[in-house]
């Protein structure tokens, strides 16, 4: 049986764990809060008092921090100064590529394989151990990890070398936050014109314009129900590393560039903590429609 | 047997007359360019001289023109000056709004019911008689409708009054305009970072980045395959009906207007013959990358 | 002495109808409103009853009319119907280049000499007789028309065939609203930092950075004193013009349709009577800072 | 006689460091490069062999270094380990806002005072000792180190505490860069009009359109002259620390983010070299017109 340590018990992270003890890991979690690590201790693992307790003596390490500078902190640290030489480091942690390269770097300096393996499938997606998982790094590194990344995820796929995962996570977002945002337009535009907008939204989806947002998010959004589902903090934590990451690049992101923008209002307007969808918010305030962002 | 009139027998009308015939219609079809009208006779229509021939005695008329300013001189023109009291117009064009909603008001003015009833699914849509189609109008004249519209569509849906039609269609081109530049954008950017693209799209597909243009066209994108499909030059001219009608209704389309632009830019530089797709080529060429648009 | 048909006496053509009264032109005035014409003939002009007792014998006729399809209206119809041959047309109104050049082309069929004359300035430029004058048409109509166009204005420039000074004005509107978002931008950006604004404005206005709206408007815009000036709404308007003439010459305008959003947002807010400066309640709303739109 | 140490003889910093001997203060210069620290003594200046050699015993430091990075590694390492305590550090780098305070901070900490004075003005400025500077920090600080400042500026301006100066700058920046580009746009739609150019920038930069770039850049634009004046690769430097900074402060600048895009293209066009006013190039590139970035 594998020994694993799973660092940062978040939202997130508890779950997957979780997740890993029933698929019969044996698994040492860490988190700064003793509280998350007494609740993974009653669902069967093993509580840490450190990141470098659980770390010693594990073949397989997970880490799910929140951004690119706990990684920094804590992986680039903590973590890799206690792994064992030949250990296999997954972070699933959604952060900038360039850290995940680095990661990489000084892991394989050390004598330890890493991975950068983001996720996306939200809370529901963690319980459920379905969720979608973006794999960078060696095609040998992955194979190793897939019995731990199939027992949390249902979609696992390995897309190029170190960062890569990062670079496909952030294509996601860009792509989620700009058809959200169209998807916004639409709807605003179709209310203005008295159109039934439950009738428009069957037929939008049936066609070339269909999408995931139309299925799963748009009869929310004509009704302002902006329960999370995923938080606009959080997606705008995300476009800055899509932008940042495009930037890097020299990549042109003329619709992501702008829907940055407009998720960042939304966040300044103190709606961080709404659902993604509340992109509507802001295009019914621009038209001077509805009640806008009060 | 109900007696129709088909006005525009075009890449798209022609076979939605055909499949009118078929269906057991008696259908006389009318185009300008007479050789699409022996095409039609051909198939067992029976050819018109003239818009007036063709709309004399018909219990139903359906249009299919390319734009504004063509059904503002035929159907206000020759088209209402020649049908019955009673008769039933089902306009498939895809125009302004506020253009639809001006046929709806004259017609109704000389005793003639009318519907807007844009199309997408394109061609294949058109032959397979499987074609989307939004209908605005009055409810009692939309289940008139129906036998004619199930014979050359596949989702058929009425989204409210007037002119509604048309504004279901506009927004439909927004999101696909949208959401095919926020492809182009995360290819171009997976490719900078070296990810495997054909990997990537099948993980993005697979969650809430989910679309149509994903499953449909991201390959043939990847590749920089660009037969049509549907046109650039065509999307570029929706795009500013998009505008219009958003104008018009005091909406605000930050992600449409910009979109808008770099269609307008790929028809501006030569590439109106391609597949909305090529949109690539813009997001490569303020890239730096690739061929751009040489 | 030349004898001068003056249509259109509002906040602009009036002040501008008593210049060429003072300059010693005799000026039959029109304008739809009765009130217009009186307070023109308390002035010493003289009042006309129709545009076609005002043009009948003038030499030169100037309108000043509020829109393209005004123009299409009264020039197209009353005024070219009445004007007698070898008269010199003056369009001073601010519309699309396209309607300026058919505009042209039916004056020339009648042998009337036409310019298009858009001015900007403002009511007081109007009053001073200082607006900026910017002329398409005939080099030696041009030069025809100076005494009258020197009555009204300081800067007074031919800048190509038929059309153009509408372009150019439509160039105009485009830098000035670009300018006010960019200040506007700067300075909520500037405040959320705790900069001392004034010294900022100081300091910008001496430099690169340096535009009429740092010298003219940014202290205003930064006390929220938003009482025109030029009204949103007719800015609005221009970016409309300004827009589709890109689109006609299939010109990227993308800074031009992303400011157009912006005046089109605040103009639909309700705030279509404060001055253009107010683009900075935008900024202030999408930042969630201040009192934003309320 | 004021003893100064000059960190960064490049080519803003070696000419207002020869302006500083010639003003009568004894200077220690140092740069990386030895030949610039060459150039200076031939100059009149001191030679040093380190910064530790420049900075011991100055009373005031001036530094002018590329970057936040550069900042971080030489202000916050061997300048502040070794300036003697109440000396006065004045950082004339154009860099992050967040980087100024932290320099505030440690040097705060360690007794020594410090100004954020980023400059305006290119190479000529620095030779004619007249460019802007934009002072951030306290103002007795401000005022101690006016006789300095004085010396290498024409516009020297306190503008508020830590950082002020970098977010003037950063303000500067944003309105230059989005100012070419609206002269830019204006200039192609001018030319696709058929407009005179020549004539229509006169009237243009008569009005409330009027700005410095109109002034100084538009001819050569409109000439596609693009030597620097200031580079490409600077310019998308300052508007990565633009978003930046207006990201910290959760402030929208829609038309700021558009043309980091545009100038973010230039660059990875490989255009890096030439002058700002390159972004004509972009624009008619998107157009399809003339020979765009070939």
């Amino acid at each position: 049986m594998t020994r694993l340590a799973f660092i940062g018990l978040g939202i997130m992270g508890l779950p997957m764990a979780k997740n890993l003890v029933a698929a019969g890991f044996e698994v040492a979690g860490y988190n700064r809060s003793r509280s998350k690590v007494d609740a993974f201790a009653a669902a069967g693992g093993r509580g840490a008092d450190s990141v470098r307790e659980a770390v010693r003596g594990a073949e397989v390490i997970v880490t799910m921090l929140p951004d690119s500078p706990d990684v920094e902190e804590v992986v680039l640290g903590d973590v890799l100064e206690n792994a064992a030489e030949g250990a296999l480091l997954i972070d699933c942690s959604s952060i900038r590529p360039e850290v995940s390269r680095r990661v990489a770097e000084e892991a394989a300096a050390k004598g330890i394989r890493a991975l950068d393996a983001p996720v996306s499938g939200g809370e529901q997606g963690a319980i459920d151990g379905a969720l979608s998982i973006m794999v960078g790094g060696a095609a040998a590194d992955f194979e190793s990890a897939r019995p731990v990344l199939d027992a949390v995820g249902g979609t696992v796929v390995h897309v190029g070398p170190a960062g890569c995962g990062q670079t496909v996570k952030a294509a996601n977002q860009l792509i989620v936050a700009g058809t959200i945002e169209l998807v916004a337009e639409a709807l605003v535009f179709l209310e203005a014109h008295g159109v039934d907008t439950a009738a428009a939204i069957t037929v939008l989806a049936g066609g070339l314009a269909g999408n995931r947002i139309l299925d799963r998010k748009a009869e929310a959004m004509a009704k302002r129900e902006f329960t999370p589902g995923f938080r606009v903090e959080l997606h705008h934590k995300d476009l800055g590393i899509v932008q940042s990451a495009a930037r890097d690049a020299g990549v042109a992101i003329p619709l992501g560039a702008a829907v940055a923008q407009l998720m960042g209002a939304l966040n300044a307007q103190g709606h961080g903590a709404l659902d993604h969808g509340a992109l509507l918010k802001i295009v019914e305030q621009l038209s001077g429609r509805g009640r806008g962002t009060e």
